[in-house]
């Protein structure tokens, strides 16, 4: 059974009905809206359709929950599925699966199918790998929404007991959450390093020379901004590592738990070295530009002309030859390493790796 | 059961022992075709074969169905699985399950595993991604067929009722259905962009000033075509939803159907997305090795040579320099921010993100 | 039910608890213990625990099994999961599951959940994709095992009868097995080369005409090392599909095992054209910096200057100057190639992808 009509409650009876469910759909207006359903779905009022369905998913607002009190009678013994979303990260002070659970003491209540959108359970009917997240005190009924995800072609992730229903509820509104962290910090040193290289690079060359260098900020200060920032989140990626082992060492014991800012640290690892390799990979991508710069081009021709006119001959440094090449080559193959690094950290990649395969690769 | 001695019956049967079932296979030769199967599968005479089995896989070619007409009488009440392939798209009026089923009335039919290759039974043991299309008119012998591909280690996917048959059988044979479009695409505008540029760099100075600008074809023109062709993708992404958008607003309301081509148009979004990129990326490598040429060589000392016989010490245009590194700054910046795009299509980075993260990096 | 008190055994009685079952903890200090738990899980004496419990998992060292032998009678018909792994590959001349069964020969012994680390226990909640490998000789058990492992949110993989626990043992310590030849094939073809590439590009000039050419070693030396490798690589890696063909044609049919030396190769193919491809990669990166190197710099002043002085206004040859466009230009087209190969080979791509469609894209 589903209760509602909105996009969600259509999307559901449709892959419920691709699925090989009978489906009873209740509305308050069936006549209306049975021609928004797909036609082997049964669409009638909301009272009867309770009566036929074992399950019901609840596919309306935490708002209109009080309005099925007239059903309560009818709703005794089912299983309830609570679908709905939050517009805000804990908006209400209970959960919208527990808030239901307290209107209708006498169903069984499970939270789940929430992070799948109604565009999900239109279009991916063969993408398996999307997961469906339930929770519910009761595990007989859990078991029978983890079912009904199974043969929709999606993947069950039992989550627990009921009190887990704001977390889930939670998950759909979070926003990249690992990432906040790491970008800040990143942008931090940024602004630190550009800081220094501007002042180092063209504002005392100008103050002390009066020599005009202006045209160096777009590429020439970021570009030597880039190492620093990327050397810096590489030794935030190590440093927490060693410090938990010193914690560990210095205690004792590893069933200790680590202080909460050394926890968040250690989560956040990922996350720091993937924007380690982008400024790192940046780096190289401004390297490569620099001689196609006009700058570049002027400052050589205006050596050669010098030389031609001085007829000096010859220019070769042979310590700048060495040192160039040195440092070019040396950063390929840093580059490549970290490439390495991020290419295992990718999802489908970490997972074909076993636990001394990938810390080989650290 | 497995009825059939070829490759796939092969795999199936090797597959089906490993995972533990008690396996049959029915042959027209048992003798001379059993050393092909395992030795835990038991080769026997069809009728034989069928008696024994309650699932039977029909591991034969479309050709050859009606020679099973024999075994109509032992089939009765069986299930049996359709797992042939054809030879082209929509090769026949009916599908070949359908066609089984309208030749074996008496058993229950169920279109399954064509989707899986032999070497894949032979060897994805540990894939578990791998997906298995499954669709029959009865509800029982599907979910049956389900769980036999959940144990071999395949996701079963339900594909709804018999008529989806047709749709199955036609997935190996499809050839990136989804890209034809969006490459032509790219190949016409190319085409297109490529001619203008030709014109205007090669044949309109050769015409004009009899300057021989043949050289610039493989790398000049065609770099700057690349962004022309990227920029014009990348509005063809944007501009449908735009569209779409509209049309909702002027018909007021968002379930009436939109035009078959608005419809396609939506569909190829992310191919369209990913040939501008491939298009960007392109132009980045090839603007990279413009000065590695060397016709970039020879222009640049031929200039440092006349600057140096008129003794004319300075070439700087404040302007210019400034344009350049404006340039190439903010194409490292628009590459970058296409990568991300990019990286997340990638299915199972995409799979890991709510549709918060996934809109908020669009 | 749980046997252990370690990293293992706390964090599977926490997934457990997390999934809904109950989780009985048997300890030889209960009380000690008992704090390590979630508080769901009861923590009792061995045998007490042993008796509660249906589904026993042994987690503790296989050097201590024989501890056990105390329980044998409260373990009658239990089912024993080992969960253990080994040190070394092949440590013992029996799998430690095999050899748990020869201890218990009245229960039923499943070897299963040891390719799962104690972190993947703990906070894989959410990665439906990690696989779970499952042996035993007996169905029953192996199935419910198997029910076990995917309400706890992992994908089982039937391994088939016990034999294959020691397999299923060493995968956790195989260290990229795959990789090991192509890698070694790969460094002793850069070795060959570049010794060649040292001698015509270093040695020679410097014994024939004294000149300090050693500069060259670490960029243009590699450099032109890299695709002589690829070249080779990317052969080797069409090469043995034609052998193989031309061996099923010799001897008249496809059942034939090819010999050991050709399998291999076969298997190999994947990574030996991933090495190629990275190769191809970094020669392009390589040429991509030459015009950064001061050595570049150099050389163009000093030909400016050279002409200059010489009054010599045009130094344009234009066969030169097409090999240079031409090289590039198809440098970067097969480079592009290469990669889309690469692309395809990530295995959430290659998931995607049919047959038909993978051979066309090979």
């Amino acid at each position: 059974g589903v209760l509602g009509s909105g996009d969600f409650a259509r999307s559901l009876a449709v892959r419920l009905v691709c699925s090989g469910f009978r489906v009873v759909v209740g509305s308050r207006n069936p006549k209306r809206k049975a021609n928004l359903f797909p036609a082997a779905a049964e669409v009638t009022f909301q009272a009867e359709a309770v009566k036929k369905a074992d399950v019901v998913f609840v596919a309306i607002f935490r708002e209109h929950y009080s309005t099925l009190c007239d059903l309560a009678d009818v709703l005794v013994g089912k299983i309830l599925v609570d679908v709905s979303n939050n517009t805000e990260i804990n908006h209400h002070k209970e959960s919208n699966a527990e808030y239901l659970a307290s209107l209708f003491p006498a169903c069984t209540v499970v939270k789940g199918f929430n992070v799948v959108s109604a565009w999900t359970l239109q279009s991916g009917a063969r993408d398996g790998n999307k997961q469906v997240l339930i929770c519910s005190n009761n595990q007989e009924a859990k078991r029978t929404v983890a079912e009904i995800a199974q043969v929709m072609g999606f993947t069950p992730v039992d989550m627990g007991c009921m009190s887990s229903a704001r977390e889930i509820e939670n998950i759909p509104l979070r926003l990249l959450p690992a990432w906040k962290i790491p970008i800040f910090l990143a942008l931090g040193l940024f602004l630190c390093f550009f800081t220094y290289n501007l002042i180092r690079q063209v504002i005392h060359p100008y103050i002390r020379e009066q020599k005009n260098k202006l045209y160096k900020i777009p590429i020439e200060v970021v570009n030597t901004t880039l190492p620093c920032v990327s050397y810096v989140m590489l030794s935030l990626v190590y440093l927490p590592g060693v410090l938990a082992a010193c914690s560990q060492l210095y205690y004792g014991t590893k069933y200790r738990r680590f202080p909460d800012w050394l926890d968040q640290w250690l989560q956040h690892r990922k996350q720091i070295g993937l924007l380690s390799f982008f400024c790192a990979a940046l780096h190289a991508v401004y390297s490569l530009c620099l001689p196609m710069r006009r700058s570049h081009r002027y400052l050589l021709i205006e050596t050669a002309v010098k030389q031609a006119v001085e007829k000096k001959m010859t220019i070769w440094v042979e310590e700048e030859v060495w040192r160039m090449e040195i440092y070019i080559s040396v950063g390929i193959i840093a580059l490549g390493l970290l490439s390495l690094l991020a290419i295992t950290s990718l999802p489908s990649i970490a997972n074909s790796l076993n636990w001394r395969e990938f810390s080989f690769i650290q």
